[in-house]
């Protein structure tokens, strides 16, 4: 293991999660919609100013993709608009669902599929479905989607993976969220689906659960369920949230004092001001190769994670996928050039400001080309 | 609540779980094939005399059947042999899979897909793939079963969701178990392949991570890997595991010790001699009325459940599928019998003998006409 993880997950100790396991222990009840489950849900719709019946947690993020893909009961086939630039769970959950991705380029100063590029490749390509992700938890303009989707008629599932916490709900678009360890609000295995629709919501709870409605399937579902010792992990989560936030927050700041103090042309995603980081990607130079930085930084003790490299149209799995640059000119440059030169640098509750000077010291060197 | 539910899961308590969770505590490492899953899976592999390589972890025993089924690499709507008296999700799998169930009919004696049944179907109608149900625990004759893919090159997938530590194992079947909190071995939500091939084990592990195979995607996958929260409840459990299995044993002969002096004609599911019960069904004389049966139990604070009703092929989901009787006469007569005079009697570990003898003299009150 190096000096120096790009990531180490925060989640909470065993002794805060002792008083959600004795109500296990009493309650005795493991699985299947439990009371745990119950209590995290009305947790989380406090914290997004929620009723209940406009959410439901599910085994994964991944899941809450897939059975929010399936709650629109699209035609086999239907061509859903995806950011090649993202984690592959985008992609494969809409395969997964029986429809086909179609993959385009994100915007250069967010890293996101913004409504500017969707309607650009909708004006010569029919897509029955556009599913934006909000890339490294920064969120997406909310009021924008809605109004696309008010517009255009076409349904908006926000791939919000990372951004719990940070990506506002609105009224038109369904949005999912992943519980995964390494994220802000972490609990191990974990996912979460946010719709203005309660009917919505309630298809999510039957096919997380095999299909099952009134004791017989109709629609054929899977086991999704959340289970009650991931609903204790997310309660006790939930007691830490704002110190998490916090701290996270309080990272970024001194990262970008100090890379901007380097005096090196760094990039980073533009994001609102007031956001929950989930991770530290930059861009370097594109005058810098990428690998030797990787290399140097690896000589010191530093891990480093390349986001998202290959990109979803570079995997042999959507490698016969449509893929549609936004301008019909060139090949998704801005996804190409975000895997060329993005690096991922440490980003997590055990640094200290110390640790991030001598990351910063290190990347500065290496970018200068010093060893 | 009833005083004597059908069901009470039997897991391990915070202070079983304290020493796997200070483990993890320690590892800051949640899921994505952890340490606590590595182990789990070795204490598995010793316990069914099984090299690791054999045998994955997942989310549930649902992802355990689908995962396996994909596995096979079938054409498009193949059709795969599944018997009509099984929880729904032996089929939901089969349709998630991209594969067409054909539903058949049980044993009288065992209430099971037989190796005989699976030839007179197949006599007339071809079948690209068998999944015989474990149904109730009881395990499976993994040796028919193995001459019967030997013989006909059929692949077979064993569903053994109730039969954790009943079923053997055998060379040529793929065997799912499921870890569901109401199973013998529960640990909340989990599941757990097992196959005599480390390829097909390894195609499960990728499938079960996206399907990442050295960094990218070939074919799609999930996310349905096991947690190392629910891999500490597992590991605890298995400290557990002999005395669940005594208790439930000895549960099951002072239940059939006192069924028998009732006088009452009441069938017992065959079974060999020697298993693990996870659950307690008997058929009651048909001259009975199945629901004032139930309506007497109830009264009396017994809670019943009625397995497995409707029968798969009543299901709306899968009525357009075909259903194909063995003999070519009836419409799966010995399903149907089952489904209106089959009664789920209270079995779980906090029952005490005296509980049992209650229930068994309500139950023949009932049965012979009183109140």
């Amino acid at each position: 293991m190096m000096r120096y993880p790009v990531l180490v997950p925060d989640l909470p100790t065993k002794e805060q999660l002792l008083p959600w396991l004795a109500k296990i222990d009493s309650n005795r009840w493991y699985t299947n919609f439990g009371p745990l489950v119950q209590e995290f849900e009305s947790k989380l719709a406090r914290l997004l100013s929620l009723d209940t019946a406009y959410l439901a947690t599910v085994s994964s993020g991944t899941a809450a993709l897939e059975l929010a893909l399936l709650s629109y009961d699209l035609p086999k086939n239907s061509c859903v608009l995806v950011p090649s630039f993202s984690f592959p769970a985008t992609a494969t959950s809409v395969k997964r669902a029986g429809l086909c991705p179609v993959l385009t380029d994100v915007d250069p100063e967010t890293w996101t599929l913004t409504p500017e590029i969707a309607y650009q490749v909708l004006e010569k390509n029919s897509c029955s479905m556009v599913m934006p992700v909000a890339a490294f938890g920064c969120p997406l303009p909310i009021e924008t989607w809605d109004k696309f989707n008010s517009d255009t008629g076409i349904p908006v599932l926000i791939d919000a993976a990372a951004s719990f916490g940070s990506q506002a709900i609105g009224t038109r678009c369904s949005i999912a969220f992943s519980f995964h360890g390494t994220k802000a609000f972490g609990i191990g295995e974990g996912g979460l689906v946010v719709a203005k629709s309660a009917d919505f919501i309630k298809k999510i709870r039957q096919l997380c659960n095999f299909g099952f409605d009134g004791g017989v399937i109709a629609r054929c579902g899977c086991n999704a369920k959340m289970s009650e010792y991931h609903a204790a992990v997310g309660l006790a989560q939930y007691s830490r949230w704002n110190g998490i936030v916090k701290q996270r927050q309080s990272l970024l700041q001194i990262y970008k004092h100090l890379l901007k103090n380097t005096g090196i042309e760094i990039s980073f995603q533009q994001t609102p001001e007031r956001y929950i980081p989930a991770l530290l990607p930059i861009l370097i130079p594109f005058s810098n190769s990428l690998s030797t930085v990787i290399d140097s930084l690896t000589d010191h003790g530093i891990q480093t994670r390349c986001w998202y490299s290959p990109p979803l149209h570079k995997h042999p799995a959507f490698i016969g996928d449509k893929t549609i640059p936004p301008d019909g000119k060139a090949y998704l440059p801005v996804t190409e050039n975000l895997s060329n030169y993005l690096l991922g640098l440490p980003f997590h509750s055990l640094l200290e400001e110390k640790d991030i000077v001598y990351i910063c010291d290190v990347l500065s060197m290496s970018l200068n080309g010093k060893k």
